[in-house]
């Protein structure tokens, strides 16, 4: 008896929105699927890429949708992707579609492809904020409390962790990012350097490098991320940098 | 008078260490050098994709000296290269340079290039570890003292952060797994999923979910990425899961 080959779902990471920041393994991934299914934003980066590949957008919001319909489909033994802008681990679709496929006990494979997450594009584009221990924390909480986000923000800011914060705002979050900067206000001085990055890597991006004590004002949506520096973080122009460590100018580390 | 334009260095991410995951925009930039420096081994790794290339290899622990060589070169008007594996802006070059370059005064262009990072090459390999808030720590203790390392992992336990642990072992730091294990006790179940993964996405990549209590005892070096969940943290097999909200399985995210 000869074991069928299991059919095999690809959740693939695009990276920031730019053809150029999608890996040649992620492109070989999407390649190799009869179909790829995502959030229609993403579908549309992918068609000016593989403009012949069978191709279906879902709208925000419908992530189990999303994936039930990637894995009814691989089951019919057909070879699915399901794109994440970004990185498909870090608060994307990877971790959706495991539990899934465990719990429907799907006799699917399922190959997650990384990308380049958010914290990484947008920190690039204004120096190195992350070049020390850093903290991610998502402002949404569509899923989780505000109360268990801001005790995160309290702690990461007395840990004196780089604070790096997904969905700082939408239409229907006003007021999260100022909170945000309260709760972390306690531990660090209002002239700590911070900064935000909208649309990283794509034609439109801007970004602002800014005080703490200033950020609580700033106008940001959902294609934004912010950070806030730790007690050594240093700023100059449009630049920010955490150094490595603690140490006098000149030291080495490995 | 026409203004000469500066001459550029590039602060490349390599991702993980295999071509397959090197973006088109980092190739495009090491394309344009005509000198790229680095840690031997990621010399290697470029050799292999541009064996024309002019490179120089310097050995680990000289990061000042390669970013001294390489703002002195790009000085003399040469578009200078420097790469770092994961992204270059966590723990590696592009905070080191930056700085260097502003400390000098130098009148050069630096332009940071964004890789994929351990924590989410790595991540991958086992699943969706990084699904909510994390933290990232280094546990070495060259640059940054060892309590300030144990303070941060205390709290982001407390903090019910997922853990993401960079440099956890090296020739010279043996045990500091261990403490890190226990200063995260405190806050968590030793049922706990953890992992470990080495040189994700290399031809001998190597990985292990496991629990918490039995993390401690792991021989690791240089080479991994270890991961500590949070408190909603699932596993089974060789896969480990971080879902992305608190709430009852069925809710929809944005």
């Amino acid at each position: 008896m000869t074991r069928q080959k299991k059919p095999v779902i690809f959740v693939v990471g695009l990276g920031p929105g730019n053809p150029g920041e999608i890996t040649p393994r992620a492109l070989e991934a999407l390649r190799r699927c009869d179909l790829v299914v995502g959030y229609s934003v993403y579908i549309d980066l992918v068609r000016a890429i593989l403009p012949d590949k069978e191709m279906r957008a879902f709208p925000m919001m419908h992530e189990l949708d999303r994936c039930r319909h990637a894995v009814e489909t691989a089951l019919s033994g057909v070879t699915v992707g399901i794109v994440s802008s970004g990185d498909p681990g870090v608060y994307g679709m990877a971790g959706v579609l495991l539990e899934l496929v465990h719990d429907m006990r799907a006799e699917v494979e399922v190959e997650v492809v990384a990308g380049i997450t958010a914290c990484c594009s947008a920190a690039a584009r204004i120096g190195a904020p992350l070049g020390h221990d850093f903290a991610v924390v998502s402002l949404s909480d569509l899923l989780t409390p505000w109360e268990a986000i801001e005790k995160r923000l309290r702690l990461a800011a007395e840990a004196d962790f780089v604070i790096c914060l997904y969905n700082p705002a939408s239409k229907k979050r006003r007021g999260h990012l100022r909170r945000a900067c309260e709760a972390v206000a306690a531990h660090r001085s209002p002239d700590t350097p911070s900064a935000w990055v909208r649309m990283a890597g794509r034609e439109d991006e801007e970004y602002r490098v800014l005080p703490l004590g200033e950020l609580a004002n700033a106008e940001l949506d959902m294609f934004c991320t912010v950070f806030i520096g730790n007690s050594t973080t240093r700023s100059w122009g449009d630049r920010m940098v955490t150094p490595r460590g603690y140490d006098l100018p000149g030291a080495e580390n490995e």
